[in-house]
């Protein structure tokens, strides 16, 4: 892993569908990406590993590699050593930091995707020069991270910032998780659908042909092109998902209060037809909301590649502390 | 304010009902107090100013005054300055630490009185040793504190820690906030109260002869020693309230996996009667109780002198700081 170019710092986002590595610079610019698809979850460990080593090299393209970050797609213990438990990952317990470092020969650093993409916000994107701030990444459900002094709030567990499973709903919609009213049951990608689905047959809708007349064939890109249309079942659906969106900020405001609250994932790029509604809710559900500052919510500004750049950034700073 | 003795810590706690100051020494033991009611809402600022004044002589009791750490209950401003808002003071806004500290010539911190608590707790009391924990205050409604990596998190605009006011009912109960399914709408003081008036009319209970048959009367000192005695109805209005606890520490625990939960209050002194039924709800609802360690929710050892001890704490530390 030799060249004549400077040493890269490598960040790799490993999702429930592909591994995306790519090379990142020291202001957080990403200059090469290479993806391969993840495995999945019933094969043996070694084959995501190989997924991933094939990704890696790829993006460092020859260059000498300085270290390696991974975010991934699960519970990442607290000292971020293994992958305790990942929905679309094989790995279970694995010490998959001192695997990856062993196989390579290079330092890794691992954290969960969410934790990730919101320290790349924090340190160059949407929450930079905050204080303290709330990250919430809406994809199929909801993660999130926190971010207060200067540091990402790991956990005693490595497992804060799961918002996705605050209860907002007593007896609610089931979860996967097991419980039933979890806020990404009401406030995610896939609460996007379900929302357009039930509104489909009460009036009319492009969404109809969208789907072929089936609704279980309905997605989220579909309900956001209607949107973008002026269909009123997915604008509905969008005002809705939004809505409940600030609340469950409401609360985490409640809680926390964070200098600013970023939006990030898949659903985010909707903009202002998420954040508008879920700004009016957090004024309205924040407690004391006339007697104190209430956080802008502002849209993330990296995109897919925040988990990739996250995790660089914190090899990175693994990488420097031995230096000072 | 001088005498032979050494100088002394000093920490008031300014209640909706009491003043209550004391010297706190080294270890957090409080060797004097001294109490003086709360002028209310509606007098001059100076009448507060003389009550806090005549109990933090008096617990001096002519020692020298090293520092004085106040208390308040209300809504104190990041940097400790102002109180901006209590519900029972007359505060609104005004600089209440350079008042105080300028009448008296001696340092004084300020904080709201639940960060107080939850500081006292984490320092001397039940959260002592933990890298991380909620203290979770159970009065009339519910207040609160986070301890991460060694600090208090006060937030953006120093009112980090209102979980009262996450809301848990979608168009629940009203809340004195102006808002509807609040937290402490179900569990506190207050919903113990309203919880056993509900069920006093449904089935024979000891509470009817305790409140005079008017259950506009009942207290909530009265439903703890109905279910001392083992009445049934006061015994299932503190399971109700004890669930509903261990679902709002759920959400906490989702978001921040502190390493110990802390519940302190008046509504605490009923030990198991409510910790119990919050086990069980918080093992229940916390989003993957089987792949993580879920964290003990224990009872607060410094009962109602917390605020004074961890506001003279506070002070203490201020004072330290410009010598080390």
């Amino acid at each position: 892993m030799n060249s004549a170019n400077a040493p890269v710092w490598i960040g790799v986002d490993v999702g429930g569908t592909k591994v995306l590595a790519g090379v990142v610079d020291e202001s957080g610019r990403v200059s090469r990406t290479a993806r391969r698809a993840t495995p999945g979850r019933r094969v043996d460990i070694g084959q995501v590993e190989d997924a991933l080593e094939a990704a890696v090299l790829e993006a460092a393209d020859g260059a000498t590699i300085a270290g390696v970050g991974v975010a991934a797609a699960g519970f990442v213990d607290a000292p971020g050593e293994r992958v305790m438990f990942a929905p679309h990952l094989p790995w279970q317990g694995e010490e998959v930091r001192r695997r990856l470092s062993e196989r390579w020969g290079v330092p890794v650093v691992l954290d969960n995707d969410a934790n990730c993409a919101a320290l790349a916000e924090w340190t160059y994107g949407a929450a930079r020069g905050a204080t303290s701030a709330v990250v919430v990444t809406m994809g199929t459900g909801i993660g999130g991270g926190i971010l207060m002094a200067g540091r990402l709030v790991r956990g005693a567990n490595g497992m804060a910032g799961e918002f996705g499973h605050m209860q907002v709903v007593p007896n609610g919609h089931p979860c996967e998780c097991g419980g039933q009213g979890c806020w990404e049951q009401y406030s995610s990608g896939n609460a996007l659908v379900r929302f357009a689905r039930q509104a489909m047959g009460e009036q009319p809708s492009v969404l109809e042909e969208a789907c072929g007349g089936n609704p279980d064939n309905l997605t989220g890109p579909m309900v956001t092109d209607a949107a973008e249309e002026g269909d009123l079942v997915a604008r509905q659906a969008f005002a809705s998902v939004g809505d409940w969106l600030g609340i469950g900020v409401a609360n985490l405001v409640a809680a926390l209060d964070p200098e600013v609250v970023v939006i990030g994932g898949g659903v985010s790029q909707a903009g202002d037809r998420l954040l508008e509604p879920a700004r009016n809710a957090l004024q309205r559900s924040l407690v004391g909301a006339a007697h104190r500052g209430v956080p802008p919510i502002v849209s993330a500004l990296l995109g897919p590649e925040a988990g990739l750049v996250g995790a660089a950034e914190l090899a990175r700073r693994a990488g420097d502390q031995p230096r000072r």
